[in-house]
């Protein structure tokens, strides 16, 4: 048999998705599990967009342009004047997700072995995409003491290498739900000119701040040669399987390496973009209520959390996630303990072990994300499943206090 | 500003979208522009296919399984069996486009500067994913004068070095048209196996074979370690927008890797996947109306092109495709003059030139490739505007006559 590459065995596993043998075995079993692992909102697609989709009447579903389709390329431009951003349509390539993105603007930005500095945790595919480029990722740790805040340009600076290339956020955080302000990153504005840097922002949280402003780098002038935007319909307008994201620059120089690889692709997905267009359109209302539940989740989530002994978590600022620490050894275990020995009847809990959201595994093992994309009832059933699940898991394996493990008797793992 | 990746420049532009800005030119005048360039078919897109995405209820479009549908990885294992194929579904990764498969096919066999080896000319974008991946083709020139057949067994092995990891055909291929017979790719599979390497087919065009017939890769037994295939629904079923494709493999292996890679990206686009599904229940009758009209064309191209002075082509015998020498010095820029100065009653002809299919470009530099995916009138109507196109053009610059550029007097580039 051939070998395979040594880069495949590289590829991270996703620790969203790893653990989806152990629930399909879980729902084979006929438990129902409470989703907070991922990222899939259960608010239902624009209504509006689906029926565009349904009505359409084309007759060849051909190629599209490679850069997308003109008139959503128009209304994507314009949907950015919300958040002071001068965009024009030329400005804006449609791409298969925010994944196809992510890999277009780091092979754009990076050759092999550069650099690009992110906050840890971080969305744990940027470590794939960047592999598959062989593009070095720096990271710099933030904590959850802190609530995951943007660390001082100096910390940033400190990272840099003749080989640094760009600094990548993810603003709002997945899997943090921090939001940087305003001043925090014009600060690191100053810093990413001072060395010429790429900026890039993953920003398709964007639409869920709660109570506090957010600042899209689009709307800092004169940053126009270094900022180059992440965006995606999947989370704003619950799109996740339509496959639409965007990457956002005024770079011309960015904007014809990119075009270059949009063309190898041949172009974006056809009914996706369709949805995407007719999804603007009715944006502002749509947004708002789906805003409106999140928050509403959100605080059921911090409540619940907060009620359990021993669990560490604090109030995220925005998009639907929180990062929570838990008194336990091995969150990844815990986890997996979940789906295949836990049952509250019939019920039981998905979340995602957090040490695949950091570049240091360990500073993950106690952590878990948890997406609050369920409806309120659903939560709170699923708080109950999870608090039942951590006091029969602490009287089998033991339980973390101040860092150390007081091992109950009937110990094993 | 910051400067962009080494690699970003060396991406390949696409030589069949590189001339559509002096196509857009060309139309804002009010020209037509027969399109000969592309593998955009005119046929209709499975009606009902089309109506099932009309008719989906879905409220939420969420993601779907990386690896794809569970549904439509069964319809195609299925499918497969009419090419003797013993398939389970767990063998078929749906991808987005064969773009995306590879892509991911490339990056799991190969390393940094590991070597394919593919007939040339070759669908241009191969050479796009591989340096996406720095991984060389290493060209094996065929020829227009022997059909562009497969070599024998002994040329690849001459191009095998300790970084060969695989061969990678095109089969039927574009650009040529060729179709590789059962006994040709016999000897090749020893081959393949005695160097232990992997076998890449691009089989997208299996099912427009006129009057001998496809050999898979995937019948071959003994094989299954070796042989990865790139399928997809854009050709067969007129949807090339849709953006479905398929990796195909029995090699355990490399379906591991693959997993990663399709988690990395989350899921194929949605809508895509609902139409393919639907597009294999109606396959055999919409498949052998669209391979007798394709046939149609072949003939009507064939004899079209054969009638005009210089022309050296032959009658190809699978896709919708054929490499055709021309009898001017720069195909490139004969295509881009159709563009920008010809016109015959307010029509032009856009074709692809064919030195973007060759890695050694100046073996393609009176080549160009035409795609019979116009129905007949319209393809007569392009075979006259070439005719009187080429007729002007030769006036003007110059005709070749065995090899040489016969000067006329206004010659000037």
């Amino acid at each position: 048999m051939p070998n395979h590459s040594n880069r495949g065995d590289e590829v991270p596993h996703s620790p969203i998705r790893s653990l989806l043998p152990f629930a399909k075995a879980a729902k084979a079993k006929g438990r129902h599990i409470f989703h907070l692992n991922i990222g899939q909102p259960d608010i239902e697609t624009p209504p509006q967009a689906l029926e565009a989709v349904r009505s359409a009447t084309e007759k060849i579903v051909g190629y599209g342009p490679s850069e997308g389709i003109p008139s959503l390329r128009e209304v994507v431009a314009r949907y950015y004047q919300k958040f002071d951003a001068n965009l024009s349509s030329e400005d804006v390539y449609v791409t298969t997700g925010a994944s196809e993105a992510i890999l277009f603007t780091l092979l754009t930005c990076c050759d092999q072995n550069d650099e690009v500095i992110i906050p840890e945790p971080f969305y744990a595919n940027y470590l794939g995409f960047a592999q598959m480029g062989t593009i070095r990722i720096v990271p710099l740790t933030t904590t959850l003491e802190k609530k995951f805040q943007l660390p001082e340009p100096e910390a940033f600076e400190k990272l840099i290498t003749p080989k640094t290339k760009a600094i990548f956020l993810c603003n709002p955080g997945n899997p943090t739900g921090q939001l940087y302000s305003r001043s925090d990153l014009e600060k690191l504005m100053a810093l990413v000119k001072r060395h010429d840097l790429y900026l890039i922002v993953d920003e398709v949280y964007r639409e869920f701040c709660y109570g506090k402003e957010f600042t899209s780098v689009l709307s800092f002038e004169g940053m126009e040669e270094h900022v180059i935007v992440i965006d995606s319909i999947s989370k704003v307008f619950s799109s996740c399987g339509a496959r639409v994201g965007y990457l956002i620059t005024k770079n011309k120089d960015i904007q014809r390496i990119v075009n270059k690889y949009a063309q190898l692709r041949l172009c974006p997905p056809y009914f996706g973009q369709q949805l995407a267009e007719v999804c603007y359109q009715f944006s502002e209302e749509y947004i708002e209520k789906a805003k409106a539940e999140y928050d509403r989740r959100r605080h059921v989530l911090y409540e619940g959390l907060r009620s359990i002994e021993g669990v560490n978590c604090y109030l995220p600022d925005a998009a639907f996630y929180n990062m929570v620490e838990l008194p336990v050894a091995d969150a990844a275990h815990f986890c997996k303990w979940l789906l295949t020995d836990f049952e509250l009847d019939g019920n039981t809990v998905m979340l995602a072990p957090a040490d695949g959201f950091y570049f240091h595994k360990e500073l993950g093992k106690r952590q878990v994300r948890v997406a609050y994309i369920l409806n309120e009832n659903d939560l709170r059933e699923a708080l109950n499943c999870l608090r039942e699940a951590l006091r029969q898991y602490l009287l089998i394996f033991g339980k973390v206090e101040d860092g150390i493990l007081q091992q109950s008797e009937t110990f094993s793992k």
